[in-house]
């Protein structure tokens, strides 16, 4: 049985967890779970923290890592794993298109106690092209690397059932500046076009929920025609591969099996929050997972940044789960500090679309408390990067240690409080 | 005569360059200049490359620097100006607190060809510390400061004017968790509590009018009382002081003074876009400079990023000019490097929020197209920062020269080419 379809029936021990976690009632998250709002990745063999992801929790985080056929590094890759998860990721996924896959993914898992997720298609696709080409993937072969995932422990994964023939045909009419630019994406409808074929994803969806079903594991319905630049964002593409997913969630729901639905992409920030809605309507309020979004595309080794602009937005506007960008998004194979300042960035965006929605306002109170105090020893337990802040305190040292090298005796918050509140100085 | 007055009679050189640059239509820049929606800083001692700043116009980026007490180098300043306006600061304010005032402003000015800035009130305070007590300032010591300043070729100059008996009174009531974080805002705050008597900038705030009308200096009318958490933002002591600077900015126009209105401070994201319109409301559309908005806390190290977001939010909403806020905030005086890392931030959400308003598409259009083609020698011309950009592309170097490390030969751009574009891998 399904966490989902165990919901329907009653309060488990793991919704009593997550609930704590999030602060909210036991039973309004069972409904919400129920109607598929809120997802809890969890395949048992793996049985990560739970973590509870959609309407009226925390924004989430993940951290994307992963070998390329270019730089293959295991032990690398757990190094940003771990990292990711000390800097507030919630969640990782391993996008290893290079090496020992099967190696790569089993390892990682048992390095990550937090909900793990794939996309099985790489692996298909990769196979099939160092035999010949990507194109040349059986059927077969797209299922059984879903299953293969499943029974390794992969909490969720991401399913490109969206690109069909259909939306591929609107893609065509569409004459984008920027085809494709998800991984994914590509691989099917590379497929689709060169065998003339529908997408078995799409076909054969009833059997990829048989899979999902057996592992309890959570469909990331997942977003192939994103945009590449602002220019393509909210497109006919794009909407006509969410229109398709908004039908395959329902379907989803049906048999018991939770879904995530991903997003952008690169998004002007006007136009963020419709994306936003127009998803909740075409989904009926399924978790929404956005890449960024990204609201400009001339600062690459700043992506990071403009990313959490985006994602800052997006989660007010109602996304769920952020997915990191790094600063090396768009030139390489991201670090371990990439990773590190990338899950900063997205972490600062969902902390800051949390307190525009009312939630986690604490933190922030006290370390106003103590800013207001001067508290330095209290500033450095409540940031989020103890060891960057001390860094740069230390960098240039103040000569009055109660102060910083900013203002020194000039300090705003030292100077007027024997005026304001008859304090000695 | 100054600019502002001279908009009354016609169209000058001056308003044909800014509207050249803009691309808006000069007889329509005029009209703004004259109703003070948009303001051109610029003192004809320094002469500075005329800037537009307000409605309708791209979002402008200043840098802040400056000495400390515990830091004291001008030729850093000196690189901090130069490094500033290479990425893209179209403004510096000087905000020196350390050391020979004088020399280092008159240093700078000449530096700097683009609007200058500074906040004369710090060296009347200063001078006054150095020999009792801030709060010993005189009347003249202030004004005669602020002419100084002006002497010397400064464009714009914070003016504390808000902070008054009424507004400190009210900003008593208020118990903020953090009283005051702005300086200037301090050192009013202090002399009026102490000495007991109305701020004399605001109570002679003729004499400061005759001052700029003489020099054409363009008041920039500060936010002393900035929140410094995001729990005090928007609170009745801000407003309180807004509505004060709303009339002098009416004040200021009646004599042909140009204004600019500053802004916050931390500021939680869904209440920025109320802040900039209660300000544009109370000042009758004066062009608005905002610092920050910080949309978290939590985040020194990344203030920068913290900041990006609520500028960009801020720019989408109405702000006209953002200062930069570095990594260093909150901790030290800023290095040239962490200038270079705030001018980026700001400049990315400025850029970002022109994008949604329509503004500034042709660059992230080509960036796009090279993208698609790969390009990356024209990709590099495109972005912010290009020595950035290619460190992160060389330090994990592709196999295959047209692609990059983190997809390699699986790249999505590439890979769909043939079957949708009929071209050939």
């Amino acid at each position: 049985m399904t966490l989902m379809s165990e919901a329907r029936s009653g309060i488990s021990d793991v919704i009593i967890e997550v609930a704590k976690v999030e602060g909210i009632e036991p039973e309004k998250l069972r409904k919400k779970v129920v109607e598929g709002r809120i997802t809890i990745p969890l395949n048992p063999i793996h049985s990560p923290e739970p973590l509870g992801i959609g309407e009226g929790l925390r924004v989430k985080v993940n951290a994307n890592i992963g070998t390329s056929p270019d730089h293959k590094d295991i032990d690398e890759e757990i190094q940003k794993a771990k990292v990711a998860l000390k800097y507030g990721s919630e969640a990782v996924m391993d996008l290893s298109v290079g090496g020992d896959l099967d190696e790569i993914r089993r390892k990682l898992i048992k390095a990550v106690n937090k909900p793990f997720g794939t996309v099985p298609i790489y692996q298909a696709g990769i196979v099939a092209a160092r035999k010949s080409a990507v194109v040349d993937m059986s059927e077969d072969d797209m299922f059984s690397s879903f299953e293969r995932h499943a029974k390794d422990g992969v909490d969720f994964v991401v399913a490109h059932c969206g690109i069909t023939l259909e939306s591929v045909s609107r893609l065509k009419k569409q004459k984008r500046i920027l085809d494709l630019v998800s991984r994914g994406g590509s691989f099917h409808t590379a497929w689709i076009l060169h065998n003339q074929k529908e997408n078995p994803l799409y076909e054969n969806y009833d059997y990829l929920l048989e899979i999902a079903q057996k592992y309890d594991l959570t469909l990331s319905l997942g977003d192939g025609m994103r945009s590449g630049c602002i220019y393509d964002a909210n497109d006919r593409a794009k909407i006509q591969e969410l229109l398709i997913i908004g039908e395959l969630v329902e379907r989803a729901r049906e048999k018991g099996v939770s879904t995530i639905v991903e997003g952008p992409g690169h998004v002007p920030l006007n136009i963020i929050e419709s994306n936003i809605k127009i998803m909740k309507s075409a989904t009926k309020n399924a978790p929404y997972y956005v890449l960024g979004p990204l609201v400009t595309d001339i600062a690459p080794g700043y992506d990071h940044i403009v990313s959490a602009i985006g994602g800052a937005i997006a989660g007010y506007a109602g996304a769920d789960f952020l997915c990191y960008v790094t600063p090396s998004e768009h030139l390489s194979l991201p670090t371990v500090e990439d990773v590190k300042e990338g899950v900063i960035a997205a972490r600062i965006a969902a902390h800051s679309a949390d307190l525009a929605r009312g939630i986690g306002w604490d933190r922030d109170i006290q370390m106003a408390k103590a800013r207001r105090d001067l508290n330095w020893e209290e500033m450095f337990k409540l940031v989020l990067d103890p060891e960057k802040a001390k860094k740069y305190r230390e960098k240039r040292k103040p000569k009055d240690e109660e102060l910083c090298s900013m203002c020194g005796d000039l300090c705003a918050i030292k100077l007027p409080r024997k005026y304001l509140r008859n304090e000695g100085e």
